[in-house]
């Protein structure tokens, strides 16, 4: 459903009892009203909730039927708290099967890790019936989309970088273009050229997304902008710099740069 | 109305367009969640809506009926986007008449700080008809509460002093008591022995609250905790530190003390 004047709106639902009781302070809320703004999304509303089942239906149902998109964060890790998947699919009257290709994404990742698959871990491979994943650079347990739903994670890296994966498939009121540099070095050694990019160029959005629980060290940099010729100059310094720190740090570049 | 099992529950609704759009990064949350869970009282929802009237008054009728409290913070300024206390009156569908107790408080610190009375401000002073005053310590504007609903500033020091001279009123899980020191100093001048003392008494919350928009310097401090005799013996810390201070600085205690 589209707003009036056909304006793209967005709800923003977070989920965690932690944030209600003050042990965890939300930095999402704020990332999300950033990136919403960066792409002409204008966001409506945010609600918080319990890890409640009856609560996170109702706010699901509430929100997706008023605005353009409803992210949510939290609660698709793999505990017993963790029951957005599960709320989620009964907001919508869908099955919550294993999904196959989670499942595999998973699984490869805690090969490489040596990690037990056990039950706990394998919930965060059900998607509701009819969900597309939202597959991230930071983690390999993926969020899902279900209609105008986005359903991401709380941790606010993993949250960022499924917001950057979803840019794109979005619209907004700007038309915003995104191209992804790959690192084999760690943030730490690209932070600081990085920022120093950034400032030079403000109108182009660059994010940083460390590859986690990976034996090699891999970060991500993303670059966002609504001016193709600027994002491409961005794009080219920022390439260069990455060349630099590889051969400074004597590592191979990534394969699929 | 009381939530089932007679626990006592929350709703913080948040107002301002400022949140949703980024630019200003939301710590009134987690503050409120810390007060909440500090009281025994349960914070079961968050809701953060733009300047708009009437998502403010859905917002706060789904919250007031819902809850047992009803926190709101932001929009009573003096600028034409500070509707809050028009969205309340209407939500409760009472007048908004001037408040003369709330007009004589404004006026008393305008006439101290030498500042023009004109109608922009004086919108501060309308609050619904049958509302209490939040008097707080550090600015002259007031809250209030209407039923079960507090309707607070949204800059956070205010908000937080709110919440500290509503704490007695509010029932919790847990009785908690509150004592104020008033000191004659800065802020910054109580701020590394407080820090000291607090960690001293970590079940003894100690609150700090400089008076703005005055000729003269004060700072109020608030301590509160379940445990009386550790509030007492914390009490009596702060007051021989401040009145240090004051004798280091010179300065006459304040009357009120």
């Amino acid at each position: 459903m589209i707003a009036p004047e056909d304006k793209v709106t967005a709800g923003l639902l977070v989920i965690g009892d932690e944030i209600l009781s003050g042990r965890t302070k939300d930095v999402n809320i704020a990332a999300t009203a950033e990136f919403c703004t960066d792409l002409g999304i204008e966001l409506r509303e945010v609600r918080v909730v319990a890890d409640d089942m009856d609560d996170i239906i109702a706010a699901v149902n509430a929100l997706r039927e008023r605005y353009t998109y409803v992210f949510t964060t939290g609660g698709i890790g793999p505990t017993h708290d963790d029951i957005t998947a599960d709320a989620v699919a009964k907001a919508f009257g869908v099955a919550l099967p294993i999904n196959p290709q989670a499942r595999a994404m998973l699984e490869e990742r805690w090969r490489q890790t040596g990690t037990e698959v056990n039950e706990a871990r394998l919930r965060m491979a059900h998607v509701p019936e009819g969900a597309d994943l939202i597959v991230n650079s930071v983690s390999a347990a993926p969020g899902f989309r279900i209609a105008n739903v986005h359903v991401m994670a709380g941790v606010p890296v993993i949250m960022r970088a499924m917001l950057e994966a979803l840019a794109p498939s979005l619209k907004g009121g700007r038309k915003v273009l995104s191209v992804s540099v790959k690192a084999a070095v760690g943030e730490g050694t690209v932070g600081g050229p990085l920022a120093e990019l950034q400032a030079q160029y403000p109108d182009v959005k660059m994010g940083s997304y460390p590859q986690m629980g990976r034996g090699q060290v891999m970060t991500e940099l993303v670059l966002r902008s609504s001016d193709p010729d600027r994002l491409a100059e961005a794009v080219e310094k920022v390439r260069a710099m990455v060349a630099e720190a590889h051969e400074r740090a004597g590592v191979t570049p990534p394969s699929d740069v």
